[in-house]
């Protein structure tokens, strides 16, 4: 039996409160006085937290394996990202609050310049800025394409999506973009024959977008990447039996937590403005997924002491999500970005849990040193749900 | 997605250069005063490496599984050892540099002394000479099969390797040592339909060969054993895109590594003559495996002291491999063999890993007990070759 299964068998309806706090690639690496960004902040809440709590260290995927914030989060959420991907396209859609539905395929866009030759100069057409992203969606909005629905929607400066919706697409579809100058836009292929019907029509799209955008100085081109369906991923709400609020700034995310079934609640820019969303919306909702963004951001940069700044700025917020008095806590990240990679990686991700019911495991701080002896030991991402279902008094005995 | 094929998409070439530094059943257990083989050592490079790295406690198969140095080494190099077996004659033929492909069976051909009735007295042919194996084989060549060609190679002492080649030739056979002395070698049988041919063969093999031997003083009888086909397992190189180099003074060891893809370097029978072949083919590779014997020798005579000496022998190698400066390098051994049980074990295996990115963990000697609150935590053997990768910066993100 695979795990939702399990889940979905085990799991009952309840009145308990459930939050997963999610610093987005809080894990880290040592800085320059040998401490990581989480062990360098000064975070008197998650440290009295983790000295209540138990804690541990939490792989997205698998060993060695670097997610992207799509695999951390189904991860987090209590899939196995291998299991369950999701394409580009669609994460690009879901995160401009798009409806996607089983009939869609969706493709991410990137506005490109060509030369006259018809091969790429700028792969992000000198990253226009995302008004003239508007007007060349407005353009593109003109085509047609026999039995099919199109959708062309902006997403940020020289970033759109596109969406065809209709019986029978499929996908199993090469991206356009060559990753690199010099030479052209490559066409759609199917990879199966099932989206043949789907290559032919978005190179049909594409060549008719060529046309409209023939005279446009800097984005006469495009490229159509992570073109894919929404994968047929079981909801949240019913294998849990709960309803599910997610809070987050970034579109992304609130597009993936709408994929799981989560609904989306509207808040502001800032995790003051979350905190005051999770307030609002505390009596409506069993588990909420709060997400902090900037840790991330950081970490990407390389900025130690903006991550620093990030992770005190969350737990100031700690102390109001705690106010609330949720009956269980996880405090972890979707993955790792540590500030001397400036990237995503593939590091455990301390990860710490509180409810009324935890063994307290002796631990007093929380940081990727201290959690290595926590009591949660090493564990994977998509245990996480299940833990907190448990602790949360919402799964019955498996077995007889 | 399996582990192979989600390696195969992720892994990418680079410039780094990664060391797996082996020595053979290195684990063991408390002595005299306490200490196990490994904490009793004096290992002044090891202990530093410790306190820079990161530690763990690795299980080869599953837990309380003791793997053979075959299931050891194929779960080191990244393969799930149950999912890829690799039989006894295949290992035997392998190690004597014999390129075994596809359409060959190859069997551990042990001679053995009978009785008159065709009883075995010694299952070993009294340890015959080297120089008598070579004498017996050079007998046994002249035996033709029908449709098949035939290959017999000596060993060592009363060990040789029979391979069939040709077409058709299924592996799924029994061995015909019973073990014990007293009683006759028993025939080979197939274990499913397809294998009769082979059986029948091998068998006709067998009798022609006691014909030949008839007049033998020690060696007038013979077993087969471990008769089997090389697994088609993906090869290292083309999982990793890599090119690796194998360093090792035993046969079987090199014959693993050649059997994944690895390219066997050329050394002597000393582990100084390692470092040196080590040195000569720096540039040359990418990935190093570098095998040390004697631990596992020692444990298995249930020589504590001697093991100790091999350890302290292979700590002072360690520091001429360090001097090299890898990016990337891991120490630990296929499986125990504690000196206390003269055998391999299914204990865990201390783990050590280094480069640039890992997170120390405050173990600053490598040792069972101080691998126990190691910040790898317990992992297997097969997350070793992933997480060398990841730490070489060789492996792309998974997802968007």
């Amino acid at each position: 039996m695979d795990q939702l299964t399990l889940m979905q068998r085990l799991s009952i309806p309840g009145t308990t409160k459930m939050v997963l706090f999610v610093m987005d690639g809080v894990g880290g690496l040592p800085g320059p006085d040998g401490k990581t960004e989480l062990e360098a902040a000064h975070t008197p809440n998650l440290d009295a937290l983790a000295a209540r709590g138990t804690t541990g260290l939490s792989t997205p995927a698998r060993p060695g394996v670097t997610p992207g914030s799509g695999p951390g989060h189904v991860g987090l959420f209590g899939y196995d990202p291998l299991d369950w991907q999701i394409g580009r396209g669609v994460l690009e859609a879901l995160g401009i609050d798009f409806d996607l539905g089983p009939d869609d395929l969706a493709a991410r866009g990137n506005f490109a310049t060509l030369d006259a030759d018809g091969n790429i100069l700028d792969r992000r057409a000198g990253r226009i800025p995302s008004e003239e992203g508007v007007r060349l969606v407005e353009k593109l909005r003109k085509i047609k394409l026999p039995g099919v629905e199109v959708f062309v929607e902006p997403v940020k400066e020289y970033r759109f999506v596109l969406v065809l919706r209709g019986k029978g697409l499929e996908d199993g579809l090469t991206e356009t973009d060559p990753q690199k100058t010099g030479v052209p836009p490559m066409p759609v292929k199917a990879t199966r024959p099932e989206a043949e019907r789907a290559a032919e029509l978005l190179n049909q799209w594409i060549a008719e977008a060529r046309r409209l955008l023939a005279d446009e100085p800097r984005a006469n081109g495009l490229n159509l990447r992570g073109i894919a369906k929404v994968p047929p991923i079981p909801k949240m709400p019913d294998i849990y039996k709960m309803r599910l609020g997610a809070i987050a700034t970034y579109p992304m995310y609130r597009g993936i937590a709408r994929l799981v079934g989560m609904e989306v609640l509207p808040t502001g820019e800032t995790i003051e403005s979350e905190v005051e969303t999770l307030k609002a919306h505390w009596d409506a909702y069993d588990f909420f997924f709060f997400h902090v963004k900037k840790t991330d951001s950081y970490g990407e940069d390389g900025n130690f002491d903006g991550k620093v700044h990030v992770i005190e700025e969350a737990d100031a917020a700690l102390a109001k999500v705690l106010a609330l008095e949720p009956d269980v806590i996880v405090v972890t990240g979707d993955h790792s970005t540590p500030w001397a990679l400036k990237a995503h990686s593939w590091h455990e991700v301390p990860v710490l849990l509180w409810s009324r019911y935890v063994r307290p495991d002796g631990v007093t701080a929380f940081g990727e040193r201290p959690c290595m002896a926590g009591g949660l030991g090493h564990i994977r991402h998509f245990d996480l749900v299940p833990l907190m279902m448990a602790h949360a008094g919402r799964l019955t005995k498996y077995g007889a």
